[in-house]
């Protein structure tokens, strides 16, 4: 039984079939085995989630053929043991008075390339390195990026409910008044609403109003909304365990012909960036595609940003779609498509859609409408 | 002007002093230099506090006779240029389009041996590891452990002052109903408690009840406390941007003789690890101190962690009491100590102080009593 508010859960299987799929992809790609520290890797591959990495070591070491082992501090052992993925991995746990370091030197071999989660602590990067000379490491972005970007239809039917729910918060938000109130009070009633819909975390809200707007990284500010104002409104988080993110530009009341224009234009752009998606095609290729329209009407140089990012257990993970990016997309990848148009000192507008590759195309997350929202 | 609850702000001349001691402590050390990424290292040299550490890197270089600088991306660095310590560092910013490793590369000396922060992610190490083959690595904690051990004089009155923040926060836990409630909802109460003390965040509120109690790592759950459990109250987090964090035991009613024996042991051995405390003596000393008097009643197998661990911009770091931490007690050094006693499926008891290294002893920054709180 599954409904977009209760999700079927994961199970143990699950987890195993990820972990086997990750040390048949290392070893695949000369890898020895992946070593994979506490955070986003470790939740998608165990369901195992610690509140932070700490200095006390926690690892999975995943090696074709053998079976999955997580080093574990004693003290978290209880924790891990009630992980989804805990039945189709051996727990190794290690005390204060013991090094952990030497129980999972014990556990590679001691001349291979291992893939390392980007995340993982120098701290304990550079043990196992003096431990064993003879390995060598890679980022797992770098040896296995496409590690987790192709979900599976568990995870596929959770994007779609993260992605409903970010638009009813957009539904919500239009009926809200922009002018007159602070940037940040705007993005209080957002999160609310993204609170309301289900999301566990709200990890973003972006409300950039007027000359706010052409800032790409600005999230919200103390300054006060004002008829005539366009507004990006750029918003996100994760919704059982995954990601939404979704962007719309509005307007206070009537906008100019020239804030139409260029809101027709990236609304353009955005359009031929999804319509390009399809299995085969290169991740640049949609870059390619939504900066191509926006170069044509003459605002190539205030698109200053990637075209798009992956999403799935964050809200930033490969595949990203930008120039130089050469990875063919496959049916499962999820990724935002949100070109933009930043006028300094003026106003911006960006669109943004979570999309997934399907067998013949690609299918949008998100469903609001993506004309321009006139505001109160 | 100062008060606990205005601490006076720290300037960019402490953290020009700071950056200055920790290139000055490096090439003391025999290290090229210190190399510190977002985290408690870099809110301590310089007050910077990025919300998460991300694949886009910042690093802060720290060589001794050379002006400190902070490598950014060019996105962050408005908020960089924000933070207190930012006039005492140059900022050399990149775009997505260029290679900050270049960048970083270009501020080493290729040769040198460099300190890393703990928490430096393994994507940003392997990079540097690879476009300067000829450099290595320690980690701060193996190289420069002492690095933020002693506080100044500005630190130890934050201290201090989350010390009585979360000992008024435990005066009124003792105040609320615990039997018939469920261990979340006590800790509910504590968070709330810590929060209205003044606490900016609240890293950890453990209830511990029964057997939950014998287990350390245990936060809060949803058992319901009963008449004849003991509670193992164990909770901090950060006040204007420095740890507290203190254990109590209270037992719901009367306890058994054994229960109030166990107790009564843990709090002798606390003391005894406190009376240690003075310049010169061993981190490991403090720890022997505290076990030798449960060991000596009998439950030396039953006291399962360290003695105690260093407390400052985190509430987690060195110096550790711990067999083998052979480094000596040197004034405005502050850290827990916190003994236990864990009897597996029945109960737990702690107690801990945050203790402060004076010039001839120790003093405790909690002060609230240590004897068994009957609640009910």
């Amino acid at each position: 039984m599954s409904s977009p508010d209760q999700p079927v859960p994961f199970t143990a299987d699950d987890y195993r079939a990820r972990m086997t799929r990750a040390a048949e992809s290392a070893d695949a790609a000369g890898l020895a085995g992946v070593l994979v520290a506490p955070g986003p890797d470790l939740v998608h591959l165990t369901g195992y989630r610690l509140p932070a990495e700490t200095e006390r070591l926690t690892l999975l070491v995943l090696r074709a053929g053998q079976d999955p082992v997580l080093v574990v501090p004693a003290l978290e052992a209880p924790d891990a043991e009630r992980a989804t993925g805990a039945p189709a991995l051996t727990l190794r746990d290690w005390t204060d008075a013991s090094d952990p370091y030497a129980l999972t030197a014990g556990l590679l071999d001691g001349q291979g390339r291992f893939g390392v989660s980007d995340n993982t602590w120098a701290l304990h990067l550079l043990a196992l390195q003096q431990r064993l000379p003879g390995t060598s490491y890679a980022s797992l972005t770098a040896a296995l990026p496409m590690l987790r970007a192709v979900k599976d239809a568990a995870e596929l039917e959770r994007l779609t409910a993260a992605g409903a729910a970010a638009d009813a918060a957009y539904e919500k938000i239009l009926g809200v008044r922009f002018s007159g109130r602070k940037e940040t009070e705007v993005a209080a009633d957002l999160a609310a609403f993204l609170t309301e819909s289900g999301h566990s975390q709200v990890d973003f809200t972006v409300v950039g109003s007027g000359p706010n707007g052409a800032v790409p990284h600005h999230e919200a500010g103390d300054r006060t909304i004002e008829r005539g104002d366009m507004v990006v409104l750029d918003f996100g988080g994760l919704k059982h365990g995954y990601g939404s993110d979704t962007s719309r530009t509005a307007h206070v009341g009537e906008p100019t012909a020239e804030e139409q224009r260029v809101h027709d234009v990236v609304r353009e752009a955005q359009e031929a960036g999804c319509r390009a998606v399809r299995p085969g095609v290169a991740c640049q290729d949609i870059d390619r595609a939504a900066r191509a329209v926006i170069t044509g009407f003459g605002y190539g140089e205030r698109f200053i940003h990637r075209t798009g990012h992956g999403i799935g257990v964050t809200t930033h993970e490969p595949p990203y779609m930008i120039e130089g990016e050469e990875q063919p997309l496959v049916p499962g990848m999820c990724f935002s498509v949100e070109p933009g148009i930043y006028l300094p000192g003026r106003f911006g507008v960006r669109i943004e859609d979570i999309v997934t590759v399907t067998e013949d195309g690609g299918r949008r997350l998100n469903t609001t409408s993506r004309e321009m929202a006139i505001v109160e």
